[in-house]
């Protein structure tokens, strides 16, 4: 045909390392949640984007059925603590904990939200009112740039210099590049944050490079862009059709409505992708996110979006957060605090 | 190839006339707001699954900027009055306005944002306190199934039939079929509305048929699923590859970074849609969505999105209906009620 | 002095029976929380202008405390049980549960805040997907006067003659005539309810009498008006005076800072109350309260107030009440809906 | 009768100045908006415990209503003014807005309120975004103590060194020691503020002597406490007596159904206070305000309160101040930002 398909300046919109890293993974499975624990060397680290650390991802399906959610919570108090011991922490330290993103904003609450819910003890402790069993803890929601017209990293480096937390702990809402993982995913990492990188208008680092103590960023993805969506689609396409020709002369086949062929293992023929999609179907998935980015971000409709229920599912994820949180800092917390 | 796309029992998610109608529609511009004044005769209405009636769909771009919305409001006005003037409201005439909807979810919520701001004057004319320029006005949110446990056609039957206004105005949040319209366009018909038509699980019609008293409904799309995302993206990259072929030997396109190829009406070739997509390239606009429907519905990923500042932009849809009512309904209101 | 006080059209502002009737109370402790079980028979509902039935009142103190809110949560679903098995509720038998008052107005917002909690099932009974263990139940939120512009027993008289419920439940926020009953006071009737009786603007009843099915109002006092809070501090004032001349030679007490002098019960003399207060100590509780209304009332200062902490104090009411409406009707919830 | 009252330890709760000085205070009136300009030195600031400084007392009525919130606005701005003018600042000149309080409490969420409707414009300078005719503003919500674990003061303290801002507003709602000031006075003042002060519970001041850049603190009293409420009514009781004495045997006083007696300045002669009151009426205002204390305060019942309608209240102040800075900071803005 003639016509070179170009696509130089476009960056895979992500904060999830899990989603960009593709050995070196180890695996651990809970029944149906699963856990990827991965260490991100300065080398590795650099070819993603990413800053080096170990990042602790829990994949889980719907949190708001409350067994569900109680199985997840297990979970992410066991794997929190693999980020929270190698802190150190006495009776003594300080931990912070820091909500990013806009209370306003639906998908970008879960910050503010958990701070809402999180046990709240250093001015007790100024008053010599703390009992045995509760750390200090501090809380903050910095607000986005947006409404307060300051950076947060310089609003929390400023902070942090001045309270001398031993261990900050920041939330964030995070974009993911599939909608697989979206509310179905908790990131956290030791090596700390960009807030708002997934989404486009990168600030300032939050990390141990620029604060000078330890931090823990624990994140959930709750917006996907709409080449993600595109990309997703073209890839389900494949499984679904593959799927469909291994089972087209089975009768069976025929009376399962609904079956979910993602289950099943079955690969496209690379010939079947080019009769199936043309030019589209000979490249890369990551080739095909950058052309429908290409396409879309010029004219305003590479949309980043949420589900519709996603007010509900964030007071979910928030309740979750904020309750391992209590759980792991205080060990007098046994129930969630409402 | 043998094997052949089936695409029978699926259902285009819109409650937009104007996705479904091809003609005998008659439009009017107001600078940059487009109004498309549509008459629907029980003969085409079956066709396209609507109730026969008027259709006044106004579009127009960003309301987050007050200019914009101040002129906007102008149109609203100036076409409501098109479907309130046939009712003969007279100065003791009851309207009631009804919110639609869920408060809690933020793309569902625009009804009930609504009436947070209607003029409510019922209960003043019940003391024989309601001044000369305003007319009785009562309002009502009736939630939603889940969390009522109730149909609303019922509970709104039971009050219109006590009640016995001389016109209901109802709001909703609607779903589209194309991310172009989300949030930048008002429907406002006489044919009455299926709250929930739009995103699948229908509920029973809400009409002068079935509430026996004229009924007007205004709704704004605010959500969108997934294979409409998908389906208007694969048209962007025909109308994108028919832009970019007929500029490629051009240098002066090559400065053209982030044209808006939309705006020029460059048609691909059909050979191209199948060089360039293979099979899909071969297929309708329509199947296209349809075939992604059938891939997306059964892995439970055809979700639907809303754009990720919603809470902004639903708020602002809020107050520029609300205004437009209140304006509309009583000569003696000028200004924003806040 | 000449001068009478006039006293007539004053009304007592209180929803609580428990503050108007003097005999017949029967009274059960639990810990610190007292139980009083009132029969009020037509005669002497009549002279307290309230209807006859049964008037079950709890007394407690704060509840923001975990373990005390869940000592209250098990004595309230043994007394609701009190009011509700004479209904005599089957497995298909169907709860309406009503949330009066404004969601807007903090001290207003316990019903709307209670229905945003409790289990509603009547749509899954309506699709055969009700599990044993579950009964049916659906939630209203009617809104306010001021908001619709409807009467709310009207409404509510539609949706129940359509409806048929075997049960109404009621939430509303009450008046007190006494600051210390202010969110630490449930009431629980058969006897129905007047919407906003309690705060001067009387609405049509909410009864078995105007519905025609049996109703359980449930109440919590959460605004006072200024007349109580100076008739409370007067009657203060004579049992802290009468506690200070009886201590006055005792040394020990002069070291008592703080001392809780409601807890003896020391009463003043006749003449000491002229003593301190003059023509004004020589009235009645009654007569001074009415007084103060006749003085505060013309200049618009007889405010209706709520404590500075209502925000947080009304949250924890709704979660109780919810909590214990779930586990009451259903049998199967054993935990807390968040 | 021997037994003295004691009344040392009393401190009267007001962040109102105007309420504690009672000379030198100049008065405009605007139609029914009383302005109170005060300049306080370091000696009579000592005396009243207050911070020496301009202190600007504006009083108005209801402000629900539209017009009259308007004409409060054109108040409001010209005696701002009168605080900002001696700051000078220019074209690039930084001003810190902050909204001190509690946003989860209705009485105390004023200057988060307020926040969000200020008008941003900090992070356009760094990006040269800012059209001529816009001041750049920052905006920051500290959050309470309670919440954060954090002294305010701190943190404000090294935002503020860090951003070298060349004014900082800061917004509160404040106590006040009367129910006639409650929601109808702003109080402007160059002294700073103690934040929390006037509800007993005292936090390190902000003020250009902590931060060492000039502070202007806007506040409005929305909560009262029980004190207050019952020293007022006493002395509305003496001029209601006196008034009703004077006109006893005038007929035509018969009629006067709800006269506002305060407007009639008939002053209470001593014997009758005495004889209405015993010995009550014969202590001094303040002494009587220090006795309901004393009497209250040992058994929890000096509530701090705030009316029924705080909510509605206190969404329209807060509009009404952040138009008023909207307007006063940038000479391009003309309307209300929604």
């Amino acid at each position: 045909m003639g016509h070179e398909i170009d696509l130089k300046n476009y960056e895979v919109h992500t904060d999830l390392a899990i989603e960009l890293v593709e050995s070196g993974k180890e695996n651990i499975k809970y029944e149906d949640i699963k856990v990827t624990d991965i260490i991100l060397d300065s080398d590795n680290a650099q070819k993603i984007n990413k800053k080096a650390g170990r990042y602790i991802t829990i994949e889980f399906e719907d949190i708001t059925d409350y067994e569900n959610k109680e199985k997840v919570k297990k979970v992410l108090n066991k794997e929190l603590q693999k980020l929270i011991k190698p802190v150190s922490l006495n009776d003594n330290s300080l931990v912070l904990i820091v909500g990013l993103g806009n209370r306003k904003s639906t998908p970008d609450s879960l910050g503010p939200l958990v701070i809402d819910k999180v046990l709240v003890t250093n001015h007790l402790a100024f008053y010599n009112q703390l009992e045995a069993g509760f750390k200090k803890v501090a809380a903050f929601v910095p607000g986005v740039m947006g409404e307060t017209g300051i950076e947060t990293s310089d609003m929390l480096y400023n902070l942090v210099n001045f309270l001398k937390p031993d261990l900050v702990i920041t939330i964030d809402a995070l974009a993911a590049s599939s909608i697989e993982r979206l509310n179905k995913t908790i990131q956290m990492t030791d090596a700390g944050i960009n807030p708002g990188s997934g989404v486009g208008n990168k600030r300032k680092e939050i990390s141990k490079d620029t604060l000078k103590v330890p931090v823990i960023a624990i994140g959930v993805p709750t917006v996907v862009d709409a080449s993600s969506i595109v990309s997703d689609t073209i890839n389900y396409m494949y499984k679904h059709f593959a799927y469909s020709k291994e089972n087209y002369d089975n009768p069976a086949s025929k009376l399962q409505i609904g079956v979910n062929y993602l289950d099943k293992s079955i690969n496209i023929a690379e010939a079947d992708k080019k009769n199936l999609f043309g030019i589209v179907g000979s490249l890369s998935e990551t080739d095909i996110k950058h052309l429908v980015f290409e396409v879309l971000n010029p004219i305003g409709y590479n949309l980043m979006v949420t589900p519709k229920e996603e007010d509900f599912v964030i007071e979910k994820l928030a309740s979750l957060i904020s309750d391992s949180l209590n759980q792991s800092l205080h060990t007098k917390v046994k129930h969630t605090i409402d």
